[in-house]
């Protein structure tokens, strides 16, 4: 019962052989006394013949087969005559002659083709996951994602990094996003959380000695869905002791270069940019730039401050900003009414308005037109611009200028087709702000996480008296193709530095022994100098499989709904189960 | 600030040479103008040397050291002297003579040494897990753990296999054992289940074609601990398609035999003995033989069903066995009272006694002597014994025999030492009984799960009118030194042999459909031949590392209360996630 070799890679090399093939019934063409199936597996299509001169018995029960059928077959590997070659098939150029099959499993009709493109519903395709999974591209994407995975095993150990688990089953620190609780049975009323991130483990690793720490983590966080979301995701997630920022990030892009070359056969080019966090403010608006195009951020306020349009000189007496993009012969492009489509939708920024100029061979038109032509040169050099191009301009407090310039930038890039979708672009942000201020909560919280090691020479900051929030910290995110693909920092070794830090999240002692007790402790029994970085694996294989979601590259995905429609979980338990966890239900949603 | 090289090792082909080191002070000798330190990173120990010619302020530094500081320094290594020379160190023949140092973290005293073999309790070194996983035990363990799983990567990477992730919020499916429960916030009063094993996801990727799946999947248990149990664990898992219940174990001990090769550098002899359930059974009285001794069952009753003693003639009658094992020079070493201890205890396997005889040149002597000398020949041919042996018989029904005397087998071997350590005995126990009874729940269960297909000509016990009780299965252990390393069957493929599985297991086809109605519709739709196997890679890990416990190879383990003394989870949760949850608690632990 052994099978030569996978049905999708049967080429011209085994021209003459009797090959025994496993796989589903793709196709079938009935000519009467000639069938012919396209046998499918996960490696891909081979022809099959069936023919009386071959087998009269294969013939008639290929007679009974239909798609997604299982079947075995045995025969010789023949050439297709030249008219009959397929050059998009890698076994294009053959086809078997069976000579004996056997249908292994029969198949109902599947709700939806099992083809690439597939029309269906999301919530339809993941009840019927496994035939949604047959799909070629679906097939591609996880068989990329477990190459990414084996690079990454083999990477970390080559350098000597050892692969420990952390605990699923831990301690809920309502600090962060939402915790998902398991109810102990043992302990009344008490609750383990899963982790959010292996954090503090990988921490304590580094405290244990361990020195080279990583893991493929399955991470959970209780937040509503949206785009990249997954109520569980994993992270490849690394720790190091006595290395810099920089010997980390050397650390992380081997890794990258080698999941580059072993998925898509890439070489990047290294060392990827580093910039701070403040140069990418100030060139795209964002920290989480895109550089597969340019069309940065030009700032005009020196040349305009002056000037008698009082929304520019204006916005720079108020201690704000005037900045603008180029958009490359976006003056033809654009009409007046897609121009305050613009205007309408980065109010919701905070915007005010959107200034915008043609620019023509040697005067601008448009809206701003006659409050800058005089500032023509000055302007069309600041702005890198030319004749033909859009010039977009919002004059605001930086944040606003920011946010709407960065999304512009984006979307126009989008629309002029300004993105190669072949390219990866990878960057480093480094020298982050310490803190952020959140503006819901009305509080400062950390950047990147409370256990973040501030830039050398900013530890004074957390002094009592100074002013925490100008502290910079020694934290780095990379960036692949404007979206964070992973970060991480080098972390507090000292009590005294980490008790001063949660002090400045608002931390009383007493919270942040009961919350972070067993760390604060560590940190007195010779806590080595550390830091880590964690890559969303998850956003990392969509990225590389070219998907548009996430559930692309995982095999059963929550829907947005955070339901499994396939299991159809999560679901009610039985009452017995719930007193043994000494738990009552105080609203009962119907199955 | 780079590292040249662990510590542990720098051996003499270093000697002369200028390097870098970080790590933990192990140990400090004083001598005045002479400070020895013994640093340790995760690679072991070497010897520095501080001295004012060396250098002043490095001496100065040294005189503040202080067990488990975390140090760095730079010198140049050196030769000992002959007479210095430590033969069982790997750095023994080299110091480094330090010119620069750095303190770059302090250290209280630590609750227990940091060394080999420490007296502490259990609990006490679970909440300080970082210092405990510093002594070099715990390291050897946890790294060895990472090499099993490296080989286990490269191992099924090639050979074609998947790294497919499962989901850990699943549906709660409360057959087996008891699931660990996560409350939806969005749909109130519904619940996700941990897994306690990825196995209808690991069929349902056959069903989607991917032909050859593994992953190291973490699996949930809410049950009582003892022994090898942890809440959490994890396990080699894998499946496949169109492959014989052989060659499936043929796949699994190239597995092993990478995994020892990589570990411990051993070559084990392939393929391993494959013998019946019934055959081990016979001749150890455990489906869970522990081959690295002998002292194997031998049944007596043929010889002895004539027998003027009645409690080995009444016990065949009443269609029991008479078997005993021969304890190699065991007349001299057990005395009387030690073979009463031995009656007692098996009292609880519901053995009425414990028959016994010493061998002697051409007679027996003991309890039942004078009921068989008279078979002195046959007996001793046929328990394979000689002159100075004990001879221990049970006469009883065959489970009662089975588990008295592969307890005394076993615990005896102990005793007497017939057990090399440093063995590795390896065996598959295949054709297992489809079903077992469970005594305690009064009812038929699977012996291994519901998924298990029979044998080949065995489905047919499983139609109406016919015993299903009686049906062997196509499933395996893998059995390593008497204990349970893994399992796996090749599985029902079509929905009408699942459903009669169910059906000889009480389930209704409603029942059928609540819980496993998936998995029943995706049987409709073309499902391969499949089969897999899952190794337990803690119980692995412990036995490669010659441990006793499993949280040795574990780095952060819960108790036996399963409890986590370190972060104290499981831990009462705020109100407020409680009310998002829609859930009370009916009683409450004081924290």
């Amino acid at each position: 019962m052994e099978r030569t070799q996978y049905a999708g890679l049967i080429d011209e090399s085994y021209e003459g052989q009797q090959v025994t093939l496993f796989g589903w019934v793709q196709k079938r063409r009935d000519l009467g006394k000639l069938i012919f199936i396209d046998l499918r597996d996960r490696e891909g299509l081979v022809q099959l013949v069936f023919s009386a001169a071959n087998s009269e018995s294969a013939l008639n029960l290929a007679e009974q087969m239909r798609s997604e059928y299982v079947i075995k077959v045995s025969g010789v590997v023949k050439a297709r005559s030249a008219k009959e070659v397929n050059p998009d098939m890698k076994t294009g150029k053959v086809e078997i002659e069976v000579s004996d099959a056997t249908i292994l499993n029969k198949s109902k009709v599947p709700p939806f083709d099992i083809a690439d493109g597939v029309e269906a519903s999301e919530d339809l395709k993941l009840k019927y996951r496994y035939l949604d999974l047959r799909r070629p591209e679906m097939q591609r994407g996880l068989i990329l994602r477990s190459k990414i995975t084996q690079a990454v095993h083999s990477y970390f150990d080559e350098n000597g990094f050892i692969d420990i688990e952390t605990p699923d089953l831990t301690k809920s620190t309502p600090e962060g996003a939402r915790d998902y609780l398991v109810p102990s049975r043992i302990y009344p009323g008490h609750f383990y959380a899963l982790p959010q991130s292996p954090q503090l483990f990988k921490q304590l690793l580094m405290g244990a000695g361990f020195d080279r720490y990583y893991q493929l983590a399955r991470c959970f966080r209780d937040e509503d869905l949206r785009g990249d979301r997954q109520p569980e995701f994993t992270q490849i997630d690394m720790e190091t002791s006595f290395m810099s920022q920089h010997d980390i990030m050397d650390m992380t892009e081997g890794l990258i270069a080698r999941v580059m070359k072993n998925t898509l056969n890439l070489d990047v080019k290294l060392p990827f940019d580093r910039i701070t966090w403040q140069e990418s403010m100030d060139r795209f608006g964002t920290d989480q730039p895109d550089l597969r195009f340019g069309m940065e951020l030009k700032d005009i306020s020196d040349i305009v401050k002056g000037s008698s349009f009082k929304v520019f000189s204006g916005a720079v007496e108020n201690g704000g900003q005037v900045k603008g993009i180029a958009v490359p012969g976006g003056a033809d492009h654009y009409s007046r009414k897609q121009i305050d489509a613009f205007t309408d939708y980065i109010k919701r920024f905070g915007a005010k308005g959107l200034a915008w100029a043609k620019v023509g061979a040697d005067e601008f038109s448009g809206s701003v037109a006659k409050f800058v032509n005089d500032q023509y040169n000055e302007i069309t050099t600041a702005m890198d611009a030319h004749e033909g191009d859009l010039l977009l301009f919002v004059a605001d407090r930086s944040k606003v200028v920011a946010d709407s310039l960065s999304y512009l930038r984006v979307t126009i890039a989008k629309e002029l087709n300004m993105i190669d979708p072949k390219k990866f672009a990878f960057l480093w942000i480094i020298d982050w702000p310490l803190f952020e201020y959140d503006e819901g909560d009305q509080r400062w919280v950390p950047a990147h996480h409370p256990f973040t090691m501030p830039n050398e020479g900013d530890e004074h900051f957390l002094n009592e008296g100074e002013n925490p929030y100008e502290a910079h910290a020694q934290s780095y995110d990379i960036i692949l193709n404007g979206l964070e693909l992973g970060g991480g920092s080098i972390r507090i070794h000292t009590r005294e530095l980490q008790e001063k830090m949660l002090k400045a999240l608002g931390f009383t002692p007493e919270r942040a022994n009961a919350q972070f007790g067993f760390l604060l402790t560590a940190l007195d029994y010779g806590f080595p100098p550390h830091g880590g970085l964690a890559i969303g694996l998850d956003r990392f294989a969509r990225l590389l499989a070219g998907s548009d979601n996430i559930r692309e590259v995982i095999a059963f995905p929550k829907n947005s709904k955070a339901t499994e429609p396939m299991t159809e979980a999560p679901s009610p338990v039985a009452d017995k189960q719930l007193e043994e966890l000494y738990l009552n239900v105080t609203k009962q949603d119907k199955e």
